[in-house]
């Protein structure tokens, strides 16, 4: 008899550095296909799809990334994210894996997701970090840095510092955090919201950094928001400064968001 | 007209992965070659021989890796630095560059060296760590490996845990320092020694793993200290958890032996 199918979240840690980003596609490994190739094995072969919370683009991070799977397998949780340890390469690692409701997904149920953005202000570059934060030596005005992280609060139509691809209708999304840290050497910069665009981060931080070397006034991103023209904005950022360090479903607490310690960017 | 020759120390961080190792060798990248063709490139094609502190392994990272070189170059040490960022590859950094007393030699003039081991103790591993840090989630018992720690110092020969191929005529070296510490997930070995055998700290470790997992006694290492039998040590530890993290020389103060900052090493 088939085991009974159940819905699975699995939550996953990758270094994206060699990967096309999360999605399946033709010709680049993806994480969703590392991940579903993984689960097909385990489950005797069968086709395996699953749902992640976010899209991560190609040579970006993610520490807490959330996906789900209706899995018909006999392996209780535990089993199941040891024999994914063994099967996933050391560059996706699953951190948690657990049966959740049926009508759990892993993108329409998220509260809120938190990209942290992390940049190595050495002089000549930390090779440790090479991977994973974008080398920035230069001066950054922390005034105007944080003058223009007020204004990227609230309830607004981000369309502005979303890239042309994105073809979502509803381009309204509410930022409930967005700031700067420095510790020692490393900087980021870290946003949660209810949801984000395409290339939605890494054209705010694009923009921040011009900003930061008073290249732009703080100001333009009120500019950029009212009149949704991405030509204001500045560069869209590396792909290998950015993480997706957290998803938050109902009932969960909300994650310490005054930690400012670089060791969750890096450990 | 020529400039005037000067000897310059070069300090050198770098995350070894895809290096053969420290030393040319023909048919596989080195640090050393890197470095030598950079410099060669800013001498005017001139061949340039560096001498480095310590020939890292394969796969051994350094973050303190000293070498020098006998330069005819009109670059001053600050405008050298800056160039020799430039034409390195992202995995290898100068952290210093600077004129010394043309008798100064990187290895024969070194006091100490300080390797550290470092050990991912998730349960499944961190993907951001997996190129240094080895993943060792099984139990350690702490008092055994103290009890061994306590035995690695001083004025000994240490042939016993010297891999075959290490040739040196004398294999006494002194031990200052030799510990470890936890802090969250990670977990590291470190050694000060004026001079380090081939392969001995990743023997010490693969030794001190087998001691701290109770296959083997703490007093293992006294009987490998005396008989000088490699084959009483456990095995090789592999080289990627391994970092050079220091060289110290005459009048420069001890560096902070009791910084437990799993930062150090990874940052």
């Amino acid at each position: 008899m088939a085991p009974a199918a159940r819905r699975v979240r699995i939550d996953l840690a990758y270094d994206g550095t060699r990967f096309g980003g999360w999605q399946v596609q033709p010709g680049r490994p993806t994480v969703q296909g590392v991940v579903e190739e993984a689960l097909s094995r385990l489950c005797g072969g069968e086709v395996v799809r699953i749902r992640g919370a976010g899209r991560t683009d190609a040579g970006v991070h993610a520490r807490g990334q959330v996906a789900d799977a209706w899995l018909a397998i006999r392996l209780d949780d535990s089993a199941l994210e040891r024999s994914l340890s063994g099967l996933l390469p050391a560059d996706v690692r699953p951190v948690g894996v657990r049966t959740v409701d049926d009508a759990f997904h892993a993108r329409k149920s998220a509260v809120s997701k938190t990209y942290r953005y992390q940049l190595d202000r050495r002089r000549f570059g930390d090779p440790f970090l090479a991977r994973f934060a974008l080398h920035h030596p230069y001066p950054i005005d922390r005034q105007a840095i944080d003058d223009a992280l007020r204004r990227l609060h609230g309830t607004r139509d981000w369309g502005g510092f979303a890239a042309a691809a994105c073809i979502v209708d509803n381009r309204r999304r509410t930022m409930s955090a967005a700031r700067f840290e420095q510790a020692g050497a490393i900087a980021s910069f870290t946003f949660t919201a209810d949801g984000f665009l395409t290339h939605m981060v890494r054209n705010l931080v694009g923009t921040l950094l011009e900003i930061g070397r008073g290249a732009m006034p703080a100001g333009v991103v009120d500019r950029i928001l009212e009149g949704g023209d991405r030509r204001l904005a500045g560069p869209t950022a590396k792909p290998h400064g950015l993480c997706l360090e957290a998803v938050r479903y109902p009932d969960e607490p909300e994650e310490n968001e005054t930690d400012p310690s670089p060791l969750r960017g890096v450990l």
